[in-house]
């Protein structure tokens, strides 16, 4: 069933879904919802009620909407999605939906459906606590990130891969949004009136901008692995035993600290978005204590493993010694370090904020959470080429709350 | 004329060379020289004796013969060569032979005769000394490693022009023979027997390989510009009033110290070699000295055009201060250091030597000329997280002279 390009109405989605084999009885009565925000894809949940049996048909609009424009899009991130799902899906295949097929003319990818998860922001901002997650999301980490960059894998076909991941539509949001807009007074930021301070200072620190600097420079020329490249809560469903990661369409050869960062930022932002909630002084503390803890274990977990599979499964002969592992583990952390700061300023007064702190009602505690988390994105930042232990994090996060 | 790939045939050559418009008159006898190497390339120069018109094709092979072994080799370096060729030829329309025609099929390339001129590094052979040539490949390298990186072009088309180059085939020849093999006892290493003891401290050398480790993981991972890949003084044709750069076919994204320190390394080359014609003693210390002047010219001229461009025409808002523009051209000037280094190195112990050295016929001489290369080149490495100055270079060279 090849066709040419338009946007699916439920029932061809339908239509669609009965091709897939084995999926579906083919007596079936199937039911459409459309679950997609509308903003860059359609998000089609397909559901059997009589079985029970259900899966995702997401597909990707020739644009963008965003604050009210639409700018285009290419198609052709479907495709690195895609496949970015499933050289994930190959290192790590509890790790990641599983994909059924992919449709490139419709720009199409049925995949499994994870509705028995949340999106895993939500379920920080209520409080849950995810104990196989820091486990999970080290090894996703370790494993995507190693087996893709010149230490895991033959570095000719790294070469051929990387072609195929050169990402220019979807680098561009996160080169803007990120590492350029919200140093400057530009149209795209949005930002709380009361924290306006903030903002013209961010737009006036010389030091920071050179440090952001060098992490955009970074971000634009170092082609470490394969990363995910939108890798916060909102890409991570989870259950209390289960962590899937989805959504890379930002998928490209990137610096890997970029998404070690992504995670260790989510966490940090919903820390600060804690502020919120104040009437429960004793509870909050006890869930930024476990924040933290997870932070920790993210990093160490990665840290572990990642050393593990060098020293069993390295390919550069060169690279081959404790020292040098030792010297690329440091500049891991600086790197996790200022992308992290980075990826927590932006959402505070860039284009996308977060929930975690966006919905505080009180204006007074939102205020504060602001201002927290852009102390502790600034400093990580400012800090991050001297970044030598976790724990310096895990202090900074600390001492930044009043 | 569109033909399925097979090496052309002299007749055929000059056949094809009838087919480009206002090159040759239409009744013109034409006469063809293949004057190739024969090892990856046909290169025919035709020439109408009677008009003195010529013009060079070049073919590529299907294969690369070294040490007697023929390994496959990507016709698609062809189409690199021809691309690299025709960037170089916008941004420095002098300082490249023109291109007439491409022909992707036969993977052939057809350009500008440049028989008045000659290799560069025969010329420094013969101990001739090309006042322009700092002045022109200091532009060279100023324009095409600033105009096809972040700072010069627009960040998408950059990554567009990326996936162009993507260039594992070529790649791996320097990955191997750069920044691997001269570091173990591989096969493909070859070294006079009189400094098997230097070859051997190569091979043992920890604090050495860790610093080429960090090297190659630059060469793997940095994607700052378009490089012409191989930028020794073989690639280039001079005459007293001119400098044209030849055979980019392992062009393709990487850091640009790469080539600066190519640049910089064959004429440390030259300078070492001239420890084999010590019957001239007063000739050689003033051929010595201009060798060290135009590396200081080269570097100053780079470095200069560099900075104006980046003052004039940079594209990347954050980058634009003054503050990261040091800090950018200060580890240029490392990874300048580090890569002048490693293309040393190989040239004593690797496979591929330099006229340079090995053509010295007093045996004696010879030896002493390889262990000054190596003494420069280990320095060069180990240093080079260091460099702060070219004259560090320059005291660098003058010292190592026992």
């Amino acid at each position: 069933m090849t066709q040419q390009y338009h946007p699916l109405t439920e029932p061809e989605a339908i239509e669609f879904a009965k091709t897939i084999p084995g999926l579906f009885r083919p007596d079936a009565v199937l039911t459409s919802r459309e679950i997609g925000d509308g903003n860059l894809n359609l998000v089609f949940h397909i559901s059997d009620p009589s079985s029970g049996a259900s899966i995702i048909l997401k597909q990707a609009l020739p644009y963008a909407k965003v604050v009210g424009e639409s700018w285009p899009l290419s198609l052709d991130r479907a495709r690195i999605e895609s496949e970015a799902l499933r050289i994930e899906g190959e290192l790590c295949p509890d790790l990641v939906p599983q994909v059924y097929r992919y449709e490139p003319e419709l720009a199409l990818t049925v995949m499994e459906d994870l509705s028995d998860h949340i999106i895993m922001r939500k379920g920080l901002i209520e409080r849950r606590t995810y104990p196989l997650f820091a486990g999970h999301i080290g090894r996703f980490l370790a494993r995507t990130l190693f087996f893709t960059s010149d230490l895991g894998m033959n570095q000719q076909d790294k070469k051929e891969r990387q072609k195929r991941f050169i990402n220019p539509d979807l680098c561009k949001i996160t080169e803007d949004l990120i590492f350029d807009h919200p140093y400057t007074d530009a149209d795209t930021n949005s930002f709380d009136a009361a924290i306006r301070d903030e903002a013209e200072q961010l737009w006036n620190d010389k030091e920071l901008h050179l440090e952001v600097a060098r992490l955009r420079h970074g971000f634009l020329t170092n082609g470490q692995a394969l990363l995910h490249g939108d890798l916060h809560t909102g890409s991570i469903f989870v259950t209390e035993q289960s962590t899937k990661v989805i959504d890379p369409e930002f998928a490209y050869y990137g610096p890997m600290g970029f998404d070690i960062g992504a995670v260790l930022a989510n966490l940090l932002l919903n820390y600060a978005g804690q502020e919120g909630w104040n009437e429960e002084g004793e509870s909050r503390n006890e869930y930024r204590a476990y924040l933290l803890q997870t932070i920790k274990d993210v990093w160490t977990t990665f840290e572990r493993q990642f050393r593990e599979l060098w020293d069993e499964a390295n390919v550069d002969r060169i690279s081959g010694t404790k020292a040098f592992q030792d010297i690329y583990v440091e500049q891991l952390l600086r790197d996790t370090f200022g992308y992290a700061g980075c990826k927590m300023v932006r959402r505070i007064v860039g284009l996308a904020h977060v929930a975690d702190i966006d919905t505080i009602p009180d204006a007074a505690a939102k205020e504060r959470a602001q201002r927290l988390a852009l102390t502790i994105g600034k400093s990580l930042i400012k800090s991050h080429r001297q970044a030598a232990s976790i724990d310096e994090l895990i202090e900074l996060a600390e001492k930044s709350v009043i």
